[in-house]
């Protein structure tokens, strides 16, 4: 039998380093490793699961949605890139190139994709002749990879996965209307799968995607008060439909170019969910997305184990029956052991029974989201299981809302305030957060803004809680109100 | 409305070219596409859903023997190719290497992975240390690159999607355990949803994979009488658990290195089920994989449509209710060639309705397999397709079975007599089909037979039909019975 050990010794407080705490957590709850490759990371088989749940969830509302998936070469010829030259702009930087295969020089280098427009693009153009053919909505599930210098295990790696959608239009209008429904796709799937409040907006122009006319994203605060960007969606226009001649024939007999957008989110959503959730005690998993949603461990002493197990079983079939995701811990370690390693792993109910429970016809459940224990009529386990997994739920989205709000500031309103305002916390280890702030429109301000507090453009809110008048840079008028936070 | 036309005007006979014919009926049918990337195709969506069918048939399966997906990075440094001689001499000709990346040359190339023992056994050495780490039961899908001069689309084609199964174990017997199970789960997935019958067996020497002890393989019969390898299961022994320093203390308290095991499925499994179903009028897709199943037509002139259409609607919806992948086809074409478009892309079953239908309370239901049309009661409906979609399946199971069966010689017995067999069946544009022949178990009698009449060793089948008591090439006594024939 292992000693009792607490895993929380083994994890930095999320309040002494939180990157710390974060590597620590992944690490320790067995979710990643690292590689012998840049930047690269295995996901294993505790964090790939996560990812499976969220494909899932995509996947469904893609299909709902009228979407098909396909799948395109990941090699890119150099030359493609060249078509769309803000593309080639964004992305050369970061390509990694194959210039050799089966013992030959390449006549052209291939880049491994970071994104597939240029590829889809070229496809398109050979698929695309009428407006019969339109729309074209087809996804893919993909790695794709983007030499980055800083890497971050899920958020920022050299090679990731993701989705990438890739439509084509006859119009401007339902071309726009994709790239608004993609990302209300995602808004429900992130905030009702991942329990993870955002805010839906408009990026500016300078945080926009390579080639897009415009990009919206749906942006996260984490618990260190950093933004993720957890999704994005780009109407395109005709740029690429121009780099890469997208043409079809209307109802009118004119060519057109047509309108494309494309959409994506990636396995960086694993590590958003981790840093908005977890605490110092690990990972804390929304039950929606959560492997193991009730781990059922045994207590009291082994000599009534048997009379203990009678009760248990059966309890543990008619969970499994009832859909829920359930486990029996009936290792050799103690109890107390298990309730450290599962409280650390993130499950959401624990489940104990013991001689004394057996006795009084009750089980106790304890939530990992509150500590709180509770106990319930044996009889009654599946329904109070099934209602306190839902209410888990809800009440890790409510207290990510209730955090944020927390470190929203709607009354920052000069360049020079937010300086004292992140000098102030870093100097008091407070969490920073994101700033309401009204905006100008000119890149300049935005620019100083990032250059003196590190502060990016999150995105222009489409239902900002505020409307703000002035720019918090140079206090003109302001043209929009946007969030401004670090960002990961 | 577009004119009736025939889509087997548009594509090649068998008889006349097979091969023209598979990339008619593959294009055609809408499955693929070529790309300005050598060796590498688009699965486009018609054919992406054929592999997303596979994927869930075969994960179910991998998830129900205890494997757990995980995803592994698929740049593998050239260093770790070097670890187990036969493996870097059976891959490095046929390597992609990443040279640059962001702008720089990289100290050490990294090649885009042909397959992932070398990664994988890399991070098992790290995360193995005990026999209570064991076993490791682990899957991953991924895209995978061979650089081949020859491709053929699905079949052979530079990159290619596929699973990789790497576990790790404690004994031989339970890693050589591990390999006939999922040479089982494959035969099963590929005989009962693909309808495709194979024969399991153990590849010859000089067939095995690079670095492995002994390969298991499917083999599969096309209907020119070639065959598709369909899957393969390695018991790798401890060759690359020494490459790799994968070494484990035993309860002993000795440090002993584990036994490996890898196997693989892939797209090629598409090109397959295409080649074994397909006929002169395009796909034929059996019922469990196919994406349409059944397609409803209404028929009859167009003034009494409405009234068809009462009796249409209801059974669309009964049909998809009780789960059927059912399609309505209300187009304004002619019936005639709707029949030909979805007969060229292999729906099992042709629904028919028309006014008539209607009076008599009837359906008409269209085979694709035989052809045949079966008039039944529209109260029946639902319940007689679902029948229907069974016998199908079955039917077209058996029918390969019959085919390979037709086309496996049991009789040929010396390399004169296989000369004077293929020449003869090339000569009046016969199917040569596969040889059962003995084999003494020298590689040299192997080569010859190969250098001779292009026959290769396909695998030693574990319940070979008979018994042969001498070499097909040195007349000795033979060791083995082995399945020779043309492959992809």
């Amino acid at each position: 039998m292992k000693e009792e050990k607490s895993f929380v010794k083994e994890i930095t407080p999320q309040a002494e380093d939180f990157s710390r705490w974060y590597i620590d957590t992944i690490k320790k709850a067995d979710l990643m490793d690292y590689t012998p490759v840049r930047g690269c990371i295995v996901f294993k088989p505790d964090g790939y699961e996560l990812w499976e749940r969220i494909q899932e969830a995509m996947d469904k509302r893609f299909k709902e949605t009228g979407h098909r998936n396909a799948y395109f070469p990941m090699l890119i010829p150099e030359s493609f890139f060249q078509k769309e030259k803000e593309h080639v702009e964004g992305f050369n930087p970061e390509l990694p190139w194959v210039t050799e295969a089966a013992g030959e020089k390449l006549e052209e280098r291939l880049a491994l994709r970071p994104t597939s427009e240029t590829m889809i693009g070229h496809m398109y153009s050979q698929w695309i002749q009428s407006y019969r053919d339109l729309p074209v909505l087809i996804n893919q599930w993909a790695n794709v990879f983007r030499w980055e210098k800083r890497t971050m295990p899920f958020l920022r790696t050299s090679e990731f996965l993701w989705q990438e959608g890739h439509t084509a239009h006859a119009t401007e209008e339902e071309a726009r209307q994709e790239t608004m429904q993609m990302l209300d796709v995602y808004s429900e799937v992130v905030e009702g799968l991942l329990a993870i409040p955002v805010w839906k907006g408009q990026k500016t122009p300078s945080e926009r995607f390579a080639g897009a006319v415009d990009t919206y994203s749906i942006e996260a605060m984490m618990k260190d008060g950093k933004a993720v960007q957890a999704g994005t969606s780009h109407y395109l226009g005709e740029n690429f439909a121009r780099g890469f001649e997208i043409k079809y024939l209307d109802r009118d007999n004119q060519f057109k170019y047509v309108h494309t957008t494309s959409w994506g989110t990636s396995t960086r959503l694993i590590g958003a969910m981790i840093m908005v959730h977890g605490d110092d005690r690990g990972l804390a998993l929304p039950p929606r997305i959560a492997p193991t949603q009730v781990v059922m461990i045994p207590v009291g002493p082994l000599k009534l184990r048997e009379k203990v197990m009678e009760a248990f079983d059966p309890l543990f079939d008619q969970l499994k029956a009832a859909g829920v995701r359930v486990r029996a811990d009936l290792r050799e370690e103690t109890p107390g052991w298990k309730f450290n390693e599962w409280e650390m792993r993130g499950v959401p109910i624990r489940l104990e029974i013991g001689p004394r429970d057996v006795e009084n016809g009750q089980v106790i459940l304890a939530r990992r989201d509150t500590g709180e224990k509770i106990t319930v009529a044996l009889a009654d386990a599946v329904s109070a299981v099934g209602k306190l997994l839902e209410e888990i739920q809800q009440n890790m989205y409510q207290r990510a809302v209730e955090f944020r709000e927390a470190h929203s500031h709607y009354d920052i309103d000069s360049l020079e305030a937010l300086k004292q305002h992140t000098e102030e916390a870093e100097k008091e280890n407070r969490v920073a957060g994101w700033v309401l702030a009204g905006w100008c429109g000119d890149d300049g301000c935005e620019a100083k803004v990032k250059e003196e507090t590190k502060f990016t453009s999150r995105n222009i809110p489409f239902h900002p809680p505020v409307q703000k008048e002035s720019c918090i840079c140079c206090g003109q008028k302001a043209a929009h109100t946007v969030w401004f936070g670090r960002a990961y």
